[in-house]
């Protein structure tokens, strides 16, 4: 059960959502975890791997809707530690404003991003985490692979929607793209 | 009639949107609009004037609301066209980066902005705007006032929802909050 | 003796630097030290103390100039290490991105940050400090203040040199100004 | 004759600033010209052509030092002006936040970025351009690109010290790397 069958008020059942995810954007934050040294610069980036059904690895970012009346900071403290476990002790940035807005549609689109279920808008940061990560059981794994790795072609055939481009942005945005 | 009425397939009715808006965050725009001089420099802020049922006049910023399948640079546009008019020539930003996120919540919150009809997202940009402005039939006026006024214990006094702290914010920005 | 007296080769004397500074901008780091909450909001602002001459106490950032062939990340360590101890562990950002640039000119500008010794550029940071602070020999002390405290007139006129504005733009940046 | 060799009380000789390079790192800006659609969205990239002394071509963004008391917007004016043309109607940003902060050092370093004359911090912007171009006489020409081809294997091989990079990061600043 993840939140958005939560029967709180106020809330979705999963009807309701399916019904608003045709008619308006949702609000999603999405999270580049890293691992930084003492001086922030970007070591390693992680990555989700998710099984396919075809049998295939999918790798993802931390990604997920932030819920009625939820401040986008616990959003994206809840999906980190959903995705990384309790003890992945992530460092969320003291400024509100995203590295950069990416927007999802629901079919292939100018912008390159897609998402067949919703037109979502996300509020992408780039998070250092500290502890030790512990994915959770919708994810096989989480890889901590170096920025370069990150950007290789092996790895960005491995994810889909245009995260990969997310993470390139990211990584631009702490100035280690190169 | 606003393009919330629209009746574009995915669009919806004014109840549907009512009903959401006590079920999900909404996605908005909001714009501070400014005169700058060829250094970039702000030298006005744009500040909507609308009358309000008691006979006081009430201050705003431009905002509205991301419909589905609309990109934000085109929200953006459009609502800075209606509300300004079509000749007023915004500079839309390159970056769609927002200079921050704001969220407005029902009731009293601890963020300290509120709206009474929903939980809002809103995408915050400071807009140069070049061209002769003619606000639409909402608003009484658009005035110009210094960067010194604007957040001025008069003009804060007659905005509401913490909009004035979003012009605050915005003049941060730039550099020229004193 | 300060790093500025070092004679390491490419280094200045106190005379050069003195030169220098009467010719050349002069390019500086400094950091508003922040405690954060688990969500990263902001709790408190880190202000030294340093008492003046007259007797009269002084408050201040972390500010320094980056010397030549240092980056600007080892600029941003040393200083913070230098003013808030060892035991600091400051948690530099992983982007390059300051939150704004400040300018400060040798006598009273249109910028209104002064600083009599030189024209110094700033690279103004927001650093989380998560450890135990323990100001060297030239600071009195460190003062952990609200943000309502730190915007107040009281904290204001205890400032210099325009750096109270910083602080102002540094909380707008987190998104917590009032 | 530049601006580098004028006599202006506090600025400096071609002698004093090959000392003063040797010593200190030197404040610069850049700017990555472009011309945006009316949405804000980047078509073109603006790329400077100078003859090497080997015949071949180099491109190059625009890019220069900061004067003694010379406020940032100023000089990032007085390049794009002096490169693009006095006819060019740069559209300097209303944030003085650059994109980011490149570091060039003397010689290979971890950062990627290298300029033989020198260390530079260089503040990074990205700046729509309106007018007419043309280039000075030390530019051959301007070729507007796009985005797909500014980051191209072939265009990236005509530049030097890193600034292909630059543009990458200010084309991810943009949202449009691909």
């Amino acid at each position: 059960m993840g939140p958005e069958t939560d029967q709180a008020p106020g809330w979705l059942t999963e009807q309701e959502i399916g019904e608003a995810r045709e008619r308006l954007p949702i609000v999603y934050v999405e999270a580049v975890p890293v691992r930084v040294d003492h001086l922030g610069r970007v070591e390693r980036v992680g990555l989700l791997l998710r099984s396919r059904p075809d049998g295939t690895i999918s790798r993802a970012i931390v990604s997920g809707r932030v819920l009625y009346r939820e401040p986008v900071r616990d959003a994206l403290w809840r999906h980190l530690s959903k995705d990384l476990g309790a003890e992945a002790e992530p460092r969320l940035p003291a400024s509100p404003t995203p590295l950069t807005v990416v927007e999802y549609f629901p079919e292939p689109s100018p912008s390159g991003y897609t998402d067949p279920r919703q037109h979502a808008v996300a509020l992408v940061y780039l998070v250092p985490v500290d502890g030790r990560c512990a994915p959770s059981q919708d994810a096989l794994d989480l890889a901590w692979v170096t920025p370069e790795e990150a950007v290789s072609d092996g790895v960005v055939g491995e994810m889909s929607g245009g995260q990969d481009r997310v993470v390139r942005l990211a990584l631009a945005h702490a100035g280690c793209l190169r």
